[in-house]
């Protein structure tokens, strides 16, 4: 088993293009991955109440099909969110000119989109160039990283990830490429990934395998706390190196190991681009009453802009963490709390354990560190990653709209 | 009845002092607030599980005193948290010499703290200046200006607000001042406010009116959405004025209205004086399915690192207050609902409306204005009041230690 941005190969079965439909002035703001039959498929969306036209067709269509896709048409450039009727009507034009091409049914082609919310989407430009995109789709990395290139928005280099693993006596390929930089900004960015096996897979099992990997992975980051009206991750399956898996087996297992490697590589991509971030946090919280309370401490600590910004400073101000616990609605001693930064002791029993603060101040000026809190209160653990908060984010934030 | 920051005149029975103690290098640091005998007492504190030595004792107090005390004394410079048993013998040493020079009980004093986490508080530099300050304290108002003066932290400038009234033919004053700056910092900052009043006011009527008029106010603002671990609210009645107000009268809704008023002026200036603020939005959210998620949306927003970084930028970005609303976790039709900001409407039944860009833009340059959304769901509403997130508050709290 292998994970890691070359050399696995891209799985069989899939083929990709990129090019540039003109929703944005010059940049490429347009791809598809096609697989060369009908495939499984599986998606989850933002859980926002605010969901944009693709999302609501895209979950439309993974329902009528019963996990069963073609392709995925993805734009940069327009959200297509707070468009209305005239939205809908959008997403689907695309969906039914993509099926066209391929000679399948509208609810096997999933539309993703990102980029300014509130502004109509032509969907003509998309399906203009659609024919010329569908004919120079290729298997080849080169289109694969064409892709990655397209459905970028504030990201300031693409996030693509790779595995291998042996299953049954074949090789089985998984390959994954997302956006994030604003966690989620609904102007000009969304979290989207994609991901593609030639591992046989049924689409129930694939939906479940896909949320429990979620969870501990793009479910478990945060650059600012808030959520697009967009987020959508999709995961296809083609079968084609002819290892199938079935629930509750040890090859299973493995596969599900190596998704959730991609799924974590990419994660972690998404967190260290964060807008403006020049630090990620690795968050472990232990000794919670139950695994859901020290996910929500995680995610209190995560989303602190006053441990952010210490972050930025690379200031070893542990009593913004403690006071981050303190305040997520989780019950427990401050006389039995530990706080770790950067693997280094800094506060035992609530109170400071003496360290050496230059030393520490260098360990924080990493790209990447832990910090781990002990509760003493129970047996749940929860792991997340944030970035830090700097002047950089607020500039790139506060932008008047050009 | 008038609330406003000068001229009302300071409620009868209360005397103040503050002075440099040496807990700082040089700014004042220690402040006391004398009734010139023992009067009715409420405090609110802080929800945050971690919470300092001095709301431990404070509140301590409060309880064992049935709601009566003699005098406050509150140092800036060390919020004497994380401090284990030291810090609460610190605490306790404090009243107990403060309860020594009036002659009172221990439990009739409370205390406060606020500054750096995690540092030994040394008793001795505040009881050995007690005496004096004792001796020193004054009714009038420049003795009042020195306390607010004496427990900002990262505060530009103190915060004081003052009411009178007339009940039942006598005149009522009300005198409040607060700290604030971060909401809430555990290095350098914490919020709190300290309010007098003339009126006679039982006790368990007093902790009533303080907790309602708290939550319309104290409560209902935000700068970053951090809890302090030594956040304490305390109102002093002293009955000097006369009149004496009883449960559920028009007497006692006239004053609960000029004290929100008081509380109301304190929390808008220690939003307006937020680390790096600029700009103060009034968060209005209507038409939700009850109160309380009203409450929670308006939180939501104003809390939303990008909708205060749009605020920073004066940018009409409205798809980030939808977007906030919608990750809430309350339910509502995204097809329904309306939001206006600055008074013009930008968006309805979920899609844009034309407005003039450079116009909003203007408008959103001025020091306050307001963002309202109507989720079409219902009754419920709610009010909050938040500031925009800029470079400077990165910078402020970004600073390593020093």
């Amino acid at each position: 088993m292998s994970a890691g941005k070359t050399g696995a190969g891209l799985p069989r079965g899939f083929a990709c293009a990129a090019a540039h439909c003109g929703i944005r002035k010059k940049r490429s703001d347009l791809g598809i991955i096609v697989a060369e039959r009908g495939v499984s498929a599986a998606g989850i969306f933002t859980k926002n109440r605010v969901k944009a036209a693709p999302v609501l067709v895209t979950r439309e269509h993974l329902r009528a099909s019963r996990g069963r896709a073609r392709a995925i048409v993805v734009n940069s450039g327009n959200a297509n969110c707070s468009t209305g009727a005239a939205g809908m009507a959008a997403s689907r034009a695309t969906a039914r000119a993509m099926a066209r091409e391929l000679g399948c049914a509208e609810r096997e082609i999933l539309v993703c989109s990102t980029g300014v919310i509130g502004l109509p989407l032509d969907a003509g430009l998309i399906t203009s160039v659609l024919p010329s995109l569908v004919a120079a789709r290729a298997g080849a990395a080169e289109s694969f990283e064409a892709f990655s290139g397209a459905i970028m928005t504030t990201d300031t280099r693409p996030k693509r990830s790779f595995a291998r693993c042996r299953l049954g006596g074949k090789t089985v390929r998984i390959a994954g490429c997302a956006k994030g930089a604003g966690m989620i900004h609904p102007q000009m960015a969304t979290m989207l990934a994609f991901l593609t096996t030639d591992a046989a897979v049924p689409p129930a099992l694939l939906s479940r395998l896909l949320r429990r990997v979620a969870e501990r992975t793009f479910n478990a980051i945060s650059v600012d706390g808030d959520t697009s009206t967009n987020d959508t991750v999709l995961l296809l399956a083609s079968g084609d190196s002819g290892a199938a898996l079935r629930s509750g087996t040890a090859e299973t297992e493995k596969f599900a190991q190596a998704l959730e490697r991609v799924c974590a590589d990419l994660a972690l991509q998404i967190v260290a681009d964060g807008e403006g971030a020049t630090h990620v946090a690795e968050i472990e919280v232990r000794g919670a009453p139950s695994h859901r309370a020290a996910r929500r401490v995680a995610e209190t600590i995560a989303t602190s802009p006053l441990v952010k910004t210490a972050l930025a400073g690379a200031d070893p101000n542990w009593g913004r963490i403690l006071a981050a616990a303190g305040r997520a609605g989780v019950p427990f001693d401050p006389d039995r709390v530990r706080v770790w930064m950067a693997g280094r002791l800094v506060c035992r029993r609530g109170t400071p354990v003496p360290f050496d603060e230059a030393d520490l101040h260098r360990r924080l000026l990493e790209p990447k560190f832990s910090l781990a809190i002990d509760l003493g209160a129970g047996r749940g653990s929860a792991r997340m990653w944030t970035c830090d908060i700097t002047a950089e984010y607020v500039r790139i934030n506060a932008s008047y709209r050009t």
